[in-house]
C-alpha cells in the first residue's frame, strides 16, 4: 500500500530509521559490555519488542502491569515492572501473569513488598523483586542505603519474594556513592544482589560505570526532541516516528491549519510541538484539541488545502499513547499496520 | 457496586453534579432565549450526550467525523461537524454518515466546499453546510464580511450542498460588527440564513446578543480548571469528573506518588495539575509519564501506600480522551460504566 493510502491523521514509523536506531543501541551496549533490557512504555508495540530482542536485548522493561500483559500476550517472556504495584486486582494479575512469563517487579515500601509477598504466597507462585533506590530522581525509591538494608532485609524474610537486587536511574552524581554503600551493607548482611538495573536512554555508560548489570534505555528507539532538546538534531534521519496530517485550511498567507491537535501529538511539551519535514520553515506554534496552528510566514512554498505534512512529535511516549494503529514505512510503502497493543494500558 | 471495588487509576463523574451541571445550562439557555447544542468532545460519551438532549439541547456538535460516528452508532440523530472534512476517505464517510443522520459541517474555503459537493453530487445527497467565520479566534474561518459573501455564493452555486447559515465563536468583540456586517453582505446578494451558531461555554449571552439561532456548549458539562481558572472555585459540587488513584509510595514526609501521571490525565497545563478532594493542601507538583507527584507538606494527615485519592483534572475533554470507560459513581455506589465511545476518533 502506498503511503497515501492512510487517512490523517496517521501515525508512521520509518522502518529505516527504526532499525538504524534499534542496531545502533544494540551495537553500542555490546561495545560498552552492558546489557540491554530495552523498556518499551516509547512505542507499546509488541512488534518493535521483537525486533529490539532480536537485536539483543535481554528482556524488556513495561512502566504498567497492563502494558506487560499486553507483551505476554504476544509472546515475550521476560519482562521488568519497575513499579510499585498495590492493590487485590493487581495483585491478583500479577501472580496471573507470573505463569506465563518471568516478571520481576520493584518495590519501595514494606507496604508494596507485603502486598505482593501474600498474594504470591496464597497463589503459589514466587515474585522476583527489585529494590528501587532514590539516587537523586526524587520520585519512588527508598531514601538512603540504610533504608534500602532495612528494606532489603524484610523483603529476604518475607515468603513468595525472590530478592534479586536494586533499581535506579544511574545518572545522576549521587547515584554512585549511594549504590556502592548499599551493595556493602547488603553484602555485609549477606544478601546476594544478582541484579543491578540502571536506566534511562543516554545513560548506558553511566550504568556500565556503577556497575550496572543491565541498562533500560526506551527512547533511543524513536528518537525525539525529549532527548535530543533544541539542539537542532531533531532531523528525520535520526527520530523514526511521524504523524502524517493534512491542511484543512489556509485562512492567511501567513497561517495554515492542520488536522492533527493536542488529541494527535499530546500537548507536551507545549512548544515548538513538533518538527515539520518537507518544510523546516514552517513552524506549529499552537495547538487546539483537534487542530494545529501553523506559522508559514518563513515559508516560499504555498500550502493548499489537502497537502499533506509529515511531522516530527516532541514527545514519542504520549503521542504513541494517543493512536490505536502505527503504520511501518519504508520509503513511501506501508509494509504493514502494527497495533499498539500497549496504549492506554494505564492500570 | 462500591467505588472501591473499581481499579486506579478510575475515571469517574459524580452523577448529582452531572445532572445539576446538565439541568442548569438547560436552564440557563432557556432563559435566555438561544437554543442550545451540546459539544461532546467534552465527554465523549453517547449516554451523556442523550441526558444533554433530553435536557433539551437540541442535538450535538461533534468536532471530528469519527465522533460522529460514534454517537450515530449510539442513536443520535442531528449533529454539527464545525471542522472543514478534506480528502476521500473522510468525504466517503461524510456522505455515508448522513444516509443514517442530519450531519451539518463547517466549511472556510473552496476547496473544502468542492470537495465535499463533488462526493455528495457523485453518492446522490445533499450535505448542509455553514460558513466558519473567524471573528478574532485566529484558526480557521474566513477572515472578512467580504470573503464570507464571495464563499457563499459560491457553495450556494455548488451541487449537493445545502447552505445553512454560518458559525463562530460570538465572545470575541470583533464578532457582532464581522457578523453583522456578513448577514447583510449575504441578505444583499439573496442569501437566506437558517442557522447562526455561537460557541464556548460561557457564551451562550453574547450568542444570544448576536442574534445566534443555537449556541454549542461543552465544558459546562463537566467543569474544570481550564474554564473556571485559578479561582478557587475547582469545586466537588460544579466538577463532576474525576480520576480515582492510589498511593504508591511515601518516600519521605513531604511527598507521596499516586498511579496517575500524564498518560492518566494528560500534561495539559503543566501544572498545578489537579485539584485533590479529599485532601486540598495536597498538591500535585508534577507528573511523569506514569506517575503523579504530589507535595504533602501542607497536610497533617499521614498517607499511606494503598490510600485512595479522587483528583479533579484539569483538562477534562483531554482527559476523558485517556480512558476507555467512565464509571458514572452516585455517592459511593457505581450506577454504571459507560464505554467513552468518542474516545480517540481523530480521524
Amino acid at each position: 500500500m502506498h503511503i497515501t493510502a492512510l487517512d490523517t491523521p496517521a501515525l508512521i514509523v520509518d522502518l529505516d530509521v527504526l532499525e538504524r536506531n534499534i542496531n545502533g543501541m544494540a551495537a553500542h551496549c555490546k561495545q560498552l559490555g552492558i546489557p540491554l533490557r530495552i523498556h518499551a512504555k516509547t512505542h507499546k508495540v509488541p512488534e518493535i519488542a521483537h525486533m529490539q530482542i532480536a537485536a539483543g536485548s535481554q528482556g524488556i522493561t513495561c512502566q504498567k502491569l497492563g502494558e506487560a500483559e499486553a507483551m505476554v500476550d504476544a509472546g515475550i517472556d521476560d519482562i521488568l515492572i519497575p513499579y510499585n504495584i498495590v492493590g487485590g486486582p493487581k495483585l491478583k494479575r500479577l501472580t496471573a501473569l507470573l505463569k506465563r512469563a518471568r516478571i520481576t517487579v520493584a518495590v519501595d515500601s514494606e507496604e508494596t513488598a507485603t502486598g505482593i509477598s501474600q498474594q504470591a504466597d496464597a497463589d503459589g507462585c514466587v515474585v522476583p523483586v527489585l529494590l528501587e533506590l532514590d539516587t537523586g530522581g526524587g520520585r519512588c525509591g527508598v531514601g538512603s542505603p540504610q533504608a534500602a538494608q532495612h528494606l532489603a532485609r524484610k523483603v529476604v524474610a518475607m515468603p513468595g519474594l525472590d530478592f534479586q537486587g536494586v533499581m535506579t536511574y544511574p545518572s545522576n552524581p549521587r547515584a554512585k556513592s549511594f549504590l556502592d554503600e548499599t551493595l556493602s551493607l547488603l553484602t555485609r548482611v549477606g544478601i546476594p544482589i544478582n541484579v543491578i538495573s540502571g536506566g534511562g536512554t543516554g545513560a548506558e555508560k553511566h550504568s556500565k560505570a556503577l556497575g550496572c548489570t543491565e541498562t533500560r534505555s526506551g527512547s533511543y528507539v524513536y528518537e525525539g526532541m525529549t532527548r535530543i532538546g533544541n539542539s537542532g538534531m531533531l532531523h528525520p534521519q535520526r527520530c523514526a516516528l511521524r504523524v502524517v496530517v493534512t491542511v484543512v485550511s489556509t485562512p492567511t498567507p501567513d497561517r495554515i491549519i492542520v488536522d492533527g491537535g493536542q488529541k494527535t501529538f499530546t500537548s507536551y511539551p507545549p512548544n515548538p510541538y513538533g518538527h515539520i519535514i518537507e518544510h523546516p520553515d514552517a513552524k506549529i506554534y499552537g495547538m487546539s484539541v483537534e487542530h494545529g496552528h501553523v506559522d508559514v510566514s518563513g515559508c516560499s512554498h504555498r500550502f493548499q488545502v489537502g497537502e499533506r505534512l509529515s511531522v516530527i512529535p516532541l514527545h514519542q511516549g504520549m503521542t504513541s499513547n494517543l493512536h490505536e494503529e502505527l503504520a511501518a514505512v519504508r520509503g513511501d510503502t506501508v509494509e504493514d499496520i502494527w497495533r499498539i497493543a500497549g496504549r492506554g494500558r494505564i492500570k
